[in-house]
C-alpha cells in the first residue's frame, strides 16, 4: 500500500490519511493528482474512498469480490478497469493470475490489488522517473499499468514455449507420461487465452480515435503500442493451442506406433522361439523311429527269424539309419528341421 | 404466485384480483407499478391479463408453450423477454433448465414461470429491500431477474468444473467407464451453451446507449455488470467444451495405451512361458538319446558282439553319457536349454 | 392445385381459368387478392402467368428448374421467395426435402410446389379461418407459408434427436454397425444445415425495420417469431452436428477398447492353456526318466553286475523313484508343474 | 481466338486487324462494341491492345502471368476481372482449373484465356442469339461469362459427389486403399474451395445496389442469380469437406475394427489349435505310463519275483490298464483331454 | 547500408554523412527525397536520425528491439511500418524470418534491417531503373518494399508445397519417421501464418480509398496488386495447414493399419507354424503306440502265451500296423495330421 500526491508529475507528498485525500487535492489546485495504491483493502476502506471520490457502487463491489474478467467501464466521470496479470510457475507448469482494479477520475487514480502480481511499486518508480509522462494525468498511470501487465505476459509466453519444446522432445522420445502433461498444459493455455483475449477490445477502445475516454493522441499511441504487444501475446497463445492439439494427435499416433512395434517384436520373437520348439520336436520324432525298431527286436518272441540271422544286428542298425535318413529328408523337405 | 402493487418502490398492497389490477393501478396514479407473478398459469388467466394490459398475442402464445430460446422482443409499448434459468443436478450430472417469461409495460411487470427455478420470490424480496432501486420502475425488476438468472449460472459452472476435475482424475487413473461420462457431460455443456449464448446479445441490446428500450443510464450500468458476468459464464463454458474435447482425445490415447500395455505384458509372459516349454522339450530330447542306445542293446539278436564284451556295459553307459553331453552342448549353443 | 380470389380476407370465388385471373382481379377492385397454387405446373402455365402478372424471367426459370437454395429476391414490384420444407423419413433416417416457390405481387400470390411437402392446403385453410390476417394481403400468405415450413422442421428435429439417442445407446452397448449409422446421420444433418441456415438472413431481412419489402410492423412481429423458431432449429442442428462428432470419437475409442479387451481375454486364455501344455510336457518328462533306467537294465550285456545283485530289482525301482522325486522337486521349484 | 464488332447487340463484322479495332469502333459510333477474344496471346499482342484501349499495366502483367486468384479491380474506366473455370477429370479424380481474364471498357470487352476451359465460343454463340441482352453492352458479356463459369462448376460438384459416394461404399466395404483416395479428394476439395470462395464477394460487389460498377438493375438481377448458384456451389463444397473429414474418422475406426477383428479371429483359431496340441500331448502322456511299466518288466534282473508269477503277465496288463484309466480320469477332470 | 538523395526519381548523390541528411534535403528543395538504408544500426545512429527527422520515440524503440509483428502506425506526419520477410531453408525445412522497419516522412524514407533478408539493394536497383515510379515519393519506396517482401513469400510457399508433397509420398509409402516431419512442418506453417496474416489488414488500409495515408490512386492500385498476392499466400498457407492436419489423421490411420497388418501376418505365420508342431506331435503319438506293444512283448514274464505262438511275431507286427492305422484314421478325421 503506497500512495502519493503529485503536482505536474512530481511527487509532493503522501496523503496524510486516506480519509482526507480528497480535501488535500482540492487545496493543491487543478494540477494536483493523487495515486492511491491499495493491497487487499478492507471493505470499509473501499466504501470510504468511494464516498470521497464518488466511485460507483457496482465497481466497488467488483473490486471487493475480485475474480473478474478484464473489463473497462465508464461510470460518469470515473473509468473503471479490471486487468489480470499473469506469472508462470515453472515447477508446476501453471499460470498464476493476479488481478488489479483501477479507478480513474479527473485528478486521482485508485489501484486495488488482491495478489502480489502485478508489482505496481515498479510502475510507480518508473513513472516518478518520467515526470513528463506522469504529468499527462491519471491516464498515464493507466497506460503504465497496462504496459506493465502486458510486459508481464512475456515470461509466461516464454515459459509455455519452453514447456512445449520439452513436451515435443518427450513426445518424440516416447515418454509415456507425456499425455497428461500435454493435457494439463492445454488447460493452462486455454485459461491464459481467457485472461488475455478480453484485453484486446479494451486496448482497442482506449486507443481508438474517439474522445470518449478523454485520452490524448500521444498517450493513444503508447496504448496502441501496448495493444500491439498484447496482440502478439494473444496470437502466440493461439499458436500454442494449435501446437498442443497437433502434439496430442502426434502423441496418440506415436504411442500406438511404439507399443505396436513392441508387440510386433514380441510376436516375431515368439515366432522364432516356436520355430525352435518345432525343430526340437522334429528331432525327437526322428530319434523315435529307431527306438521303435529297437523295441521290436527287443521283443521276446520265440520265433523271430531276424534274431537268428548272422547279420541281424547290422541289419537292424542299418534299418535304423535308413529310417532316420528318410525322416530327416522328409522333415527337411517340409522345413520341419 | 405472488403479486403486489408498488408506489415509488414501496409495496402498498396485493391486487384484489387479477382481473382488476389495471383499474387499481389507474386509481393509484402515474407512480404506481404492479408486479404480477404467475406460476404455471392457465391459458384463460394469461388471455385475461393480455386483454387488460394490451399484451401481444404472439408473446402470450410463447408464454403458454414455453421451451423458447432466450429472446427479447418489443411489441409496441410492451417488452417481452424470455430467460432460461439453470440448475445443476449433481447426482445425474445434468443441467436442469427453467424458464421465465417477463412482460414489461410502462407501469407493470408480469412474470410467468413454468418451473421452480428461477426463484422469483428471492428477487422480489431483494427489490422490496431496495426501494430506491425498485422505484426506477419495471426495468429495475427486469434487471433484478436477469441478475438472479445469471447469478444462478455460477453453481452450474462450479458443478461442471467439479465434474470435469473428477473426469480428469478418472481419465488419468484409467477408469474404463469414463468415455461415457465425458460424452454425456459434453452433451450437457453443449446444451448449456445453447441456453446461455443468446443472452449476450439480449444484454448487449438492453445495456447499449440507445434509448430504444427506455432504460436509464444507471440501470444500463447495472445491466452491463450482468452482461460481464454472463460473458464470463459463456467463456467458461466454451473453455469446458474445449477441455472436454481434449480429454476425449487424451482418453482415447490412454485407453489404447493401457490395453496395449496389458497385451504387451501378456505377450511377454507367453514368451517366457514358451521358453520353459522349449527347455522342457529340449531336456526330454536329451534324455531320449540314451534311451535309444539302451533300446539297441536290449535287442535280442543272437550275434551282437558288444553284448559279450567284458566292458560292454560300461561302454554303453559311457556312450550314453557322451551322447547326452554332445546334445547338451549343442542345445546350449543354440540356446535351447 | 387450388386457387382463390379473396376480398378483404374472405374467399369470393375460384378464378375461372388461370389465363383470366388478372382481368378478374382488375374488375374486383383494389382490395381483391388472388392466391394461385400450382403443383408441378407445366412450363407453358408458368410462362402464361408470368406474362399476366409481369413475373421476371429469371424467377420463372428458377421455379421450373427447382433444386434452389432458399432465397429472397425482389424483381421490381414482385418478391420471389424459395423455401425448402423438410420431412423426416424414419425408416431410412433420411431428411426428405420439398421446395416451394412464392411470387408475391401487390394483389396476388403465386405458389409453385414440386413436391408434396409443404402441404399448402393446410396453410390456405388456416388463413381462410383468420380473415383479419389474410386481409393484410399477400405478405400474410408469405408469413403463413414461412410459419408452416419452419413448424414443419420440428418433427425433423425430433426425429434426428431420437436417432441420436438411439445411436448413443448403440454406441455404449457396443454395436459394431453403428459407425455407418453415425456417418449417415451426420450427412443428413449437414444437408439439413445447408437447407435451414440460409433461412435466417431471409427472415431477418423480411422482419427488419426497413420498408424495403413493404411489410407492416405487425406482420414483421409475426416474422420475427418465425425467425426465433428457425434460429432454434438451426442451433439445435448445430448442436446435433457437434454431438455426432463427439459420438464418432467416442465410438472409435469404445470399439477399439472392446476389441482390445477381447484380444486381451483371448491372450489370457492362451496363456492359461499353454500353462497346461507346459505342465503336461513336464509330467511326461518326469515319467521319461525312469523309462531310461528301465531301458538300461533291459540291455542284454552279459556282464552287468547289478542284474545279479539280490536287491538289484528293488534298487532299480528305488532309483526310479528317486529320479522322479528329484525331477519333481526341480520342476516344482521352477514352476514347471 | 474469335473477335467481333457489335452494333446494338448484333454482330456487324470481325475487326480487320487487332491493331485497328479501336479506330473501327470510333467510326461506328457510340453504340458499337468490340469483343476481342484471345487465346494464349503473345505479350506483344497484349501490350498493343493495352495501348489502344488504355488498359492498365498491372492488369496486363496479371493477364500475362496467369495463375491469379479470382479478382475484380477497377482501373479508371476499365474493369479487370479474373475468373477460374473448373473441369472434373474423372479418371484421375482431379479438378482441372482454367483461367479467363476479362477487360471491360465503355465499348469493348477483351477476354484472355490461358486454357481450353472455359469455352467462350459457347458464350459468344449464346449472346449472339440474344441480341437484346448483348445490347446492354460489355457488362452483359461479363455476366454471360460469369454465368458460364459458374454453370461449369456443376459437373465438378457432381463428379466430387459421385466420388464421395464411391468412397463411402469403399469405406464401408473395407477397401484398405481408400485412405489415400479420401486424402487426395480432400486436397482437390480444398483447392476447389480456394478457387470458388473469392467469387462470392466479387459477385456480391457487382450485383450490389451501388453504381460503382455502372451495371444496370436488370443485369444486377442476373448477377444475383449467378451469385445464388455460386453460393450453392460454395456451400456444397464446404459440405463435401465436412463429409470427407467425417469419412476420414470413420475409415480410421473401421480399418482398425476390421484388422482387430481379423487378429481376434486368428487368436481364436490359435487357441483352438493349441487346444488340439494340448490334447495330443495329453494322449501321448497317457500312452507313456504303460510303456514305463512294460520297460520295468523288460529289465533283466535275476531276482524279479513278478516275472515268475503265474499271472504276472495279466497282472502287468491290468496294471497298465489301471494306470491309463487313472490318468485318463485325472486328465479329463483337468480338461486336458 | 546504402543511402541516396533523389530528385524527381533520379539519384543525385549519397548523403555526406547521416547527421546532415536533413539539411542537405532542405537545400535541394521540395522535390528532393532521401532514402536512408540501415543494416543493424547502433542505437545512437537511430536516435540521431530520430532527432533530425522527428521520428517517434516508440517507433525507434520498436526498431531497436525488433521481433515485432507486422504493423502500420502513423505518428503525426511519419508512417512507421514493420514487415517480416521470409526465406525457406530447405535442408532444415524451416522458415527463416527477417524483419524490416520502414519510416516514411514527407521527403524521406528510412529503412532499418536486422537480418539479411529482405534484400533491399535489389529494391533500390529496381526503383532507380524506374524513375517515374520513384518520383511518386516515399510511398513508392514503401510499395516496392512491400512488393519485394510479398514476392519473397513465393519460394517459401513453393518450398512448403514441395515438402508437403514429399511428406505425402512418405506417408503413403509408410515411412515411420514421417509423424515428426508432419508435426514440425505444421509448426513452421503456423508460424508463417502468424507472420503473413497481419499483412492483409495493413495492405487493405494502405490501398483503401481514404486519404488517411496520402497515397495516390495509382499507387493504391499497385498496393491492391500486392494485396492480391499476399491474400493468395495467406490462402495457400491456410490450405497447407488443412492439408497437414488431414495428413496427420491419414498417417495415424496408415501407421496403425500397416503395423496391424504385420501383426496379423505374424499371427498367421504363427498359426501355420503351430499347425506343423501339431502334426509333428501327432506323428510322434502314432509312432508311440507300436512302441508300447513292442515294450509289452519285450517284458520278461515267464508265462506269456503269445511269445510261444508260432505266429506271435507276425501277430505283434500286424497289431502294431493296425494300431497305427486306427490312430492315423482317427487323427486324420480330427485334422490332427
Amino acid at each position: 500500500m503506497d500512495s502519493g500526491i503529485y503536482l505536474k508529475g512530481v511527487r509532493r507528498r503522501s496523503p496524510a490519511g486516506l480519509g482526507d485525500t480528497y480535501r488535500e487535492l482540492e487545496v493543491m489546485g487543478d494540477d494536483a493528482m493523487a495515486w492511491i495504491g491499495l493491497y487487499r483493502p478492507s471493505e470499509a476502506q473501499l466504501w470510504s474512498l468511494a464516498e470521497q471520490f464518488g466511485l460507483h457502487e457496482l465497481a466497488i463491489e467488483d473490486a471487493i469480490v475480485a475474480h473478474q474478467r478484464p473489463k473497462l467501464e465508464r461510470y460518469g466521470d470515473t473509468l473503471f478497469v479490471v486487468l489480470r496479470a499473469a506469472r508462470y510457475l515453472d515447477e508446476t507448469e501453471e499460470v498464476d493470475f493476479g488481478e488489479v482494479h483501477v479507478f480513474l477520475g479527473r485528478n486521482f487514480v485508485l489501484t486495488v490489488r488482491h495478489s502480489e502480481s502485478p508489482d505496481l511499486a515498479v510502475v510507480r518508480r518508473r513513472l516518478e522517473e518520467e515526470p513528463e509522462l506522469l504529468a499527462r494525468g491519471p491516464e498515464a498511470v493507466l497506460y503504465a499499468i497496462l504496459d506493465a501487465v502486458v510486459d508481464g505476459y512475456a515470461p509466461v509466453i516464454a515459459g509455455l514455449q519452453n514447456d512445449i519444446d520439452e513436451i515435443e522432445t518427450e513426445v518424440f522420445r516416447g515418454d509415456p507420461a507425456v499425455s497428461r502433461r500435454i493435457y494439463e498444459l492445454s488447460r493452462e493455455v486455454i485459461e491464459f487465452q481467457r485472461a488475455t483475449r478480453p484485453l484486446i477490445p479494451i486496448l482497442a477502445a482506449l486507443s481508438a480515435g474517439s474522445d470518449k475516454y478523454g485520452i490524448d493522441e500521444e498517450l493513444r499511441r503508447y496504448l496502441r503500442d501496448v495493444d500491439d504487444h498484447a496482440t502478439t501475446v494473444v496470437e502466440r497463445v493461439d499458436g500454442f493451442r494449435q501446437n498442443l492439439q497437433d502434439i496430442l494427435t502426434v502423441n496418440a499416433t506415436l504411442v500406438g506406433q511404439a507399443q505396436n512395434e513392441e508387440i510386433k517384436h514380441l510376436t516375431e520373437a515368439s515366432y522364432a522361439q516356436n520355430e525352435e520348439v518345432k525343430r526340437i520336436s522334429a528331432w525327437a520324432a526322428i530319434l523315435f523311429a529307431p527306438t521303435l525298431i529297437g523295441t521290436i527286436y527287443g521283443m521276446n518272441f520265440r520265433h523271430m527269424p531276424e534274431l537268428h540271422w548272422l547279420f541281424g544286428y547290422p541289419f537292424a542298425l542299418v534299418l535304423m539309419g535308413i529310417v532316420c535318413g528318410v525322416l530327416y529328408t522328409a522333415f527337411k523337405h517340409r522345413d520341419w528341421l
